[in-house]
């Protein structure tokens, strides 16, 4: 990719985030608000807006980029955000649902700087709150529009959620596995990351009352920039800033993830995967300074230029699915963000 | 309530759940068969149709108690089975979601005297797995009617769902509890259990075209029932019998569970209430011979009596709440079912 990054398109993407967050959050706290209590409060906790007592913090519930992209799709079909905030609200619920789950079965202890759900009230309460949420996202679809919509949209969220626990299935399997292919994995990522935002822009067209082709070419859209953005993601885990991205150095490296990179890295043939490889096979625990020394592996081995190649031709794919490129400016700043951001 | 068993009675209950579960296998094997590679081959496994290496098991889904429950409203409403299996197949899916996820949080090994899904391919892929049958679920009834039906169906069973998750997280929370009192008790149990069988009678009628105040009356029924339902399971998890149930003698009580029988117990103010309390509190695992000891103190606490007293106040309810029994002669036998089962 071309690093022509301009302060005005960085500006306008971040205005286009902040904008949806915007729209989406007074109907986002309306619909936890309503969960019974103590489903209420784990989720208000989960999306940073108390601490585990219920004392009002402002902490962010994340960049909302899925929500984002619903608001952007149907800008780009002519229609103003305001009416399709109920399928921007109810990805972005999918979104939490599964962020909840993810952190139980990875071990995750911190989220967006804060301790996990799982970690304040245990694994069952995480598991039930993840399971309310879902729950709670086809609640809002379905009160949101008339019935044909309304079914046609709540359709696509199961499809992708479906698609979405296939890609997670598959994550979890790599990392007791070796021999993963670069097409094994981006078949995982697909399902993992790009479901759920080509499902986001697919409800964007299809609550402005686009066409069926028209649906599929956003949906298109949508799935690719996922790809994009997860690719940029496994950049980010080896060799971001662990100031920007709130996780430590090479931590994807600790952990032994078969990410992109790294899958690539092990696919070159050179001396650098079998080093590599040796790692990931041995039984101890990884050190900083091993994961230091495997992420010059990965980059020696082409890991890392593989991935930012493939996120480009990505970008390329979203950008070339876009029915009126010149109509969908909110969108194209969201692929500039998605290939950019530094967190 | 009269333990008036009659042969015949047994006889009908049996075929009821019979035929209901005769109706919604094909279409349950066709939903799952539908997921994609490797969630298909989990989910088969977990209704007891091939074994963890796909090879053809005859192992059963269980009762099939809410599938029969659509089935039975429908049949009240004057509807043949066959235009309701979707509507049976997506409670089913539902409650198979949950009881998945309840594995995962109960630390259960054994369902239906097969290792659970999490004991055979780790916790995540079970918890992945649950949330896909919960997506499933609702992909069955938003492509099975008209688009207003689908959308009255799904926000009834996302309803339902979240009531479902709010009982199961007082369920956890109850075991590092005390105090807790009959009435927490009811209110866990109606979400926990009450919620669903209500959501599968009511769907029975909505999809016969009853109107809304008399799907109201079938969901009461089903609410009811289920509690029946749940007050029957807590009786069998002390005193039932364990080549039935599948389950060990006082199993609810070594595992320190607060079901109704003790909590009644608890609340009675007499020396086995303080006995119980003491065990229930004691850091040490309960043995096998202190659960006998426990489950004598329990009945001679009125534990077992009340909950046998409730069961029928909640079996009368359900009979009171339907529009016109002598229609309902299959809700009729479910109830007889609910309330004689041994396992």
């Amino acid at each position: 990719m071309t690093d022509t990054v301009t302060p005005i398109a960085a500006a306008r993407a971040a205005e286009v985030l902040k904008q949806a967050r915007r729209r989406c959050e007074p109907a986002l706290r309306e619909a936890i608000s309503a969960l019974p209590d103590p489903l209420d409060l784990m989720a208000a906790y989960h999306m940073g807006w108390c601490d585990a007592e219920g004392n009002p913090t402002d902490a962010g519930w994340g960049k909302g980029l899925r929500g984002a992209l619903v608001f952007a799709a149907a800008n780009a079909c002519g229609v103003d955000g305001r009416t399709v905030v109920p399928a921007a609200v109810a990805v972005e619920l999918v979104h939490n649902f599964t962020l909840i789950h993810d952190d139980v079965i990875d071990v995750d202890r911190l989220r967006r700087g804060r301790a996990t759900v799982w970690t304040v009230w245990g694994v069952p309460q995480a598991i039930c709150l993840g399971d309310a949420l879902h729950a709670l996202a086809i609640r809002v679809l379905t009160s949101a529009w008339p019935s044909a919509v309304g079914v046609e949209a709540t359709s696509r969220v199961e499809s992708a959620i479906v698609e979405l626990c296939l890609g997670q299935s598959r994550d979890c399997a790599f990392e007791k596995r070796v021999g993963v292919r670069v097409a094994d994995y981006l078949a995982m990522a697909r399902g993992k990351t790009g479901a759920l935002t080509g499902c986001a822009t697919a409800l964007g067209a299809l609550c402005a009352g686009a066409d069926s082709a028209t649906v599929g070419r956003f949906e298109s859209f949508g799935r690719e920039l996922g790809l994009a953005f997860q690719l940029t993601d496994d950049i980010l885990g080896i060799w971001g800033d662990p100031v920007r991205t709130g996780k430590p150095i090479g931590g994807d490296l600790m952990r032994r993830k078969r990410s992109f990179p790294v899958v690539a890295a092990l696919s070159s043939g050179t001396a650098a995967a079998v080093e590599l490889e040796e790692l990931y096979r041995s039984a101890t625990p990884i050190t900083v300074t091993e994961a230091a020394r495997a992420a010059v592996a990965v980059q020696a081995a082409g890991g890392r230029r593989a991935a930012a190649l493939q996120a480009d031709e990505r970008v390329a794919a979203a950008i070339a699915a876009l029915p009126n490129p010149n109509r969908a400016q909110d969108l194209l700043a969201l692929i500039h963000f998605v290939t950019h951001r530094n967190h």
